[in-house]
């Protein structure tokens, strides 16, 4: 039993009806019972935000028509909100956020952080200065197998880091560009000036850039990439591959595309170490594989004994009872809420390595794209990333 | 988004610490926050009961010290609970269950429905005659690619059903007896006083009986079981092979057993057609296999266009998203909430043939381990299984 | 290289135009080029017979137009052949090998060994009296991997053994019975006269019940067996589920079939441990896969550091390079090559208990076989196996 | 039954004592029992030479000091070697093939055909000129399942070819560099004189490429290399990411490694395509997976009734019957024996877009080492890959 006397009050801005990741963020929310979600401004439409708030259980007088107006609204109450939960398109992260900080309200945030490097940095030093909670959904990290990965390369079982290969390869988009309207989620995604010509590097190449820094432990110093548009008449990139250059001469390359014809989700990670290496695929979030030099290869199942404290933490029934995707957001809010809840006794929470994204993720996450684009543009050749060496790793 | 105006106004009998079923219930009540857990009878120690309270967020004016109190005093109140989650051991399902129906209060019950089968029959005319829901947890009936193989073998895929093979072979008790008494979950299920004889029947038999019947749609007529303690010194039975006749002639078996060292669940289940084969196994609960005879092997993936509409509807964020043992949970928690609301209008719901278990599912359920019992008990003799036609199957 | 300076001459009775198994005894005595296939009695149809002498290169002036003919010339010659492989329908084997022996030429025989249980009886003590070696194609007994298994069990990697369940549940007739008579082999195997009542128990059960033996290193004390025709209008069982107890106390089950729709080989294998289990899968043969308490499941790469001295003596290239069916024919070819070359030197070969499956589990297969019968006649009484001291296991 | 009356007279260059892939050649040569060998020069060493003759059963008269002796005294002899296999390492393949062909016998060659570009194309013409077969043993394109995507891609099932993803990312060269000379295949694989700075390039790249083409039908246009020592110490390159661009707009990128610690094998192709998706791995290699837009993922099973007749052609025994590598290797071996037999009657072979490798493909193999060495040495450059045309793909 994680659950708290008294739960975060959050409120959500975006998830209204049709609405894609927001149920994520809503399960995240409920499964621990650490949250609850009392106040919304889930569309800039009024009727739909307030059919959205009679669905959730949120009372009409705290239903907003802009985030503006929510962010000063309920930082005027006495039982306002703690927390926010910002689930609208990319372009706008930046403006929701800003406000909700600048209110002292703590946030959490899907990805990518914004769609504007500078933005991102501006979020981050906000967040700094007000000394408050910033949460980045980059849900995969929280997998207890995923955890297990990164605390395994952190002792050495691994030895050295010697390659890095990720991919990506979704096949959510792979269909006809006549399709790309069929709904609200593929419609913005694919538009190139809701989502940027970049659109699948935002969306899907910051999810595995993050989650190859997460395990490897690694700063990717350089990279060389070709981006291509592999479905005929679409306006946006969909596929990519990226060669990259590690701190401490490791290796590797990313596959990203959304166009990747009948794949499942197509997330996977390998990380190769001098002694050992990993292997973890979101198809199969429960396993983690280790493969060493004498022909023997290892599935550590979560819930076993065998797994460290760190993943065991974020088990909620134990061996063999499969957690997933939703379970994945519901670890990134119980770390929130831990982290949330020892603010409200002024405690200023200290992030270990290996919690929740934040503010220093998104930016390195830009970066990733901001690299990708510039390498692209210049037919491959391969461009340092500049690392701003004091948001750490 | 699912959600309704008013959340059920739920109660949870058992639960305390050191519970485990009852986090799967939970979660099960809030993933799709269909349900207020609003007040509870967790442990017989009124403190225990009381701090379950506390991070339970459940006011402490509703806790309870006995499930007589509770049914007697939430009856009576304007708020009071509209159904009750059941997760005490087997042996006190029928006095709590026949409490809070006797009280008018639908009844969420976990597995087994009882331990003898005159009580299961007696709950099963009880909630007949008020028009309750009785919801037994059977949660793996409530997995997407579960549901999805039914309605295929349902819809002729598969054609004729020849043969069922199933097992439940999990490892949880593989270890020294002495391990038996470790915690409060294996105390209990390795004790023959609370669990009985035949615990691992009860326990995971009755599970992958209801699954098998679920999925082919057949009746099972007449088994010969042989039936072991295979870790020395166990006080009850630990394995069990059950060899299966049905209803048109199928044939099949039964591997049941809690000492399958090594095993991460063990739950499987393969249906063999004329046509076609099915295999699902909960390891990999997101997927569904069918097997052609012209050597094809076609894996279906939760969440694609490929799968039923009785797999959508439970089918949270869609294709590569896997959705686990708690989602399964929550399924039947939600499928219980649609029954539950109907009868808020005074409707009694219609029950499809694939929706939640049921008391009859409970009566077949015990006529099942009593007919194991008794052919071990006679040297793995055939035993006719009497079909209790009223309750259909 | 396993080569030798002289390869075993050897002749075949059976393998004509439309033969099965024998394409495999061809390829096993090629692969390793340690036999020289010279003489032949390839189909009671002349002409049949010096075809495919043509085709496999044998000198049309030692093809047979009978097997007692070839066993006499054969005989007589200087450089007559040493060996034969018998690959005639499961009937005829007694005549032949008996032929063979009698003559003083070591028999290489398909499984099973005869149909009847006092002629494999009297071949058994044949062969012993003789001093020749016989050769019992039970192949999956010479996958590395299976070696790998049985080294594992016997050197105490797995703790007492405690369960032993094993598949062979094939889909080869799982068709409409018209398709019986399609080709010949699928005519004499569904077939009562030629195949026995019991058909698929002498084909696909005396393989299961090899590979278990071999592998858990347990005699089978007793079983209880459900024998079904799944297939309607067929005239032989097609389908059986058994119920096992072996010397020691260790319990199983054991399902085999010809009629599991869309099955690929169906041949599997679990050992349940004290400490450990283990499971190997025909469809993957060249891996193997152990499961410990603490949650990790280690597979065992065929090629690897890891594996045995016994599992490397059975592989040709190393790790990564799969080694199959035909390759496991060759090693049974090449153990027996070893066997026979001893013999030449006037030195009885001593025989380990991992070496070639011989006269003795011929012996007790068709006691599986007789068992099986008399306890489905029996209504799945319980049905001891007497166990034939003098054989050993 | 594929044998034929004459089995082709061979004789190999290469393959003393402690060889590697003469074993394969050796098994692939007498699986079908279509070749035999007579001669050979297997070592330097006259007295190691004269050693395996004896093993291999090849007359000492016909073991020679030279393969420019062999060449000319075989092909001197009425019996007379028709073919020879080259077993040597790479640098020496030139001279002797070139000998060989020379005399007017036909060639089978491991790869990759030479060590420099010049040397291949003067094999290719002199083979040209001379109507005589060469076969190149890119072995892999001979398994059943690679066939079957060939067939499939060719087809249309794909639909239009979007991308292509390679690995092939071996672990045998992983451990520390001390290593490197413990073993004869290991000493000369890691010494750039031998096996040039470029060496994994040679052995696994031109693999992958070959495979690469082979599937998916289509030309390498370009590519970008990024290449890397990842063990320390060594001295030839152990590690490359490449980016590549087909005719006709297709991407992708190869992993090609020797150092990626634990792999089994790493050999596997995924080609997308705009209606399906296919993915085979050597791991598996009677499994073909084909991907559907609609969530259904198939498994196409080696001799089943669903694969082509090409792949049907390379399947000995039938469906669940897994074949491996060996196997592979007489795939490409009875492709040989067909047209060299075809030869025989004078007929110059035709040889279809799916059959054996040939002196082509070794050019273009050399063509694609050449350009990656270039855009590696130019810092990840694009390099067109100028396509030979009177070659053909």
């Amino acid at each position: 039993m994680k659950a708290f006397e008294k739960p975060i009050r959050i409120g959500m801005v975006g998830g209204g009806p049709g609405a894609g990741i927001a149920t994520a963020h809503r399960a995240g929310m409920r499964l621990d019972g650490r949250y609850a979600l009392v106040a919304g401004a889930f569309s800039r439409d009024a009727e739909k935000s307030r059919a959205a708030a009679r669905e959730l259980g949120v009372n009409e007088s705290r239903v907003y028509a802009s985030y503006e107006d929510m962010a000063a609204a309920e930082a005027a109450r006495d039982d306002g909100i703690e927390a926010v939960a910002v689930v609208t398109p990319n372009a706008s992260h930046y403006g929701v956020s800003k406000a909700f900080l600048e209110h002292g309200i703590h946030v959490i945030c899907d990805k990518p952080i914004t769609d504007d490097l500078e933005d991102a940095l501006a979020l981050h030093e906000l967040a700094e200065k007000k000394g408050l909670v910033f949460v980045l959904t980059h849900n995969y990290s929280a997998h207890a197998m995923v955890r297990e990965a990164a605390v395994r390369v952190r002792r050495g079982d691994l030895g050295e880091v010697r390659m890095v290969q990720g991919e990506f390869a979704s096949g959510w988009a792979a269909g006809q560009v006549e399709k790309d309207t069929d709904n609200k989620q593929a419609a913005w995604r694919t538009d190139p000036v809701q989502a940027g010509e970049a659109s699948v590097i935002y969306d899907l190449g910051t999810h595995i850039h993050h989650l190859a820094r997460y395990v490897s432990g690694l700063s990717l110093e350089a990279l060389a990439a070709d981006v291509s548009t592999v479905v005929p008449g679409r306006r946006v990139y969909d596929n990519a591959n990226v060669m990259l250059r590690f701190a401490g001469g490791a290796r590797g390359a990313f596959w990203i595309t959304m166009a990747a014809t009948g794949a499942e989700h197509g997330l996977s990670l390998r990380v190769i170490g001098s002694k050992a290496s990993l292997t973890w695929c979101h198809e199969d979030p429960h396993h983690l594989t280790i493969a060493w030099p004498d022909g023997r290869r290892e599935t550590i199942l979560q819930g076993g004994a065998a797994q460290s404290d760190a993943a065991a933490a974020l088990t909620r029934i134990g061996l063999g009872h499969p957690e997933g995707f939703l379970e994945s957001f519901a670890n990134i809010y119980s770390d929130a809420a831990t982290a949330i809840a020892a603010c409200r006794d002024g405690v200023r929470p200290e992030r270990g390595p290996l919690d929740y994204p934040n503010t220093a993720d998104g930016v390195l996450g830009l970066q990733f794209v901001e690299a990708v684009r510039k390498s692209a543009a210049a037919d491959g050749q391969w461009m340092d990333i500049e690392t701003i060496t004091t948001l750490g790793c």
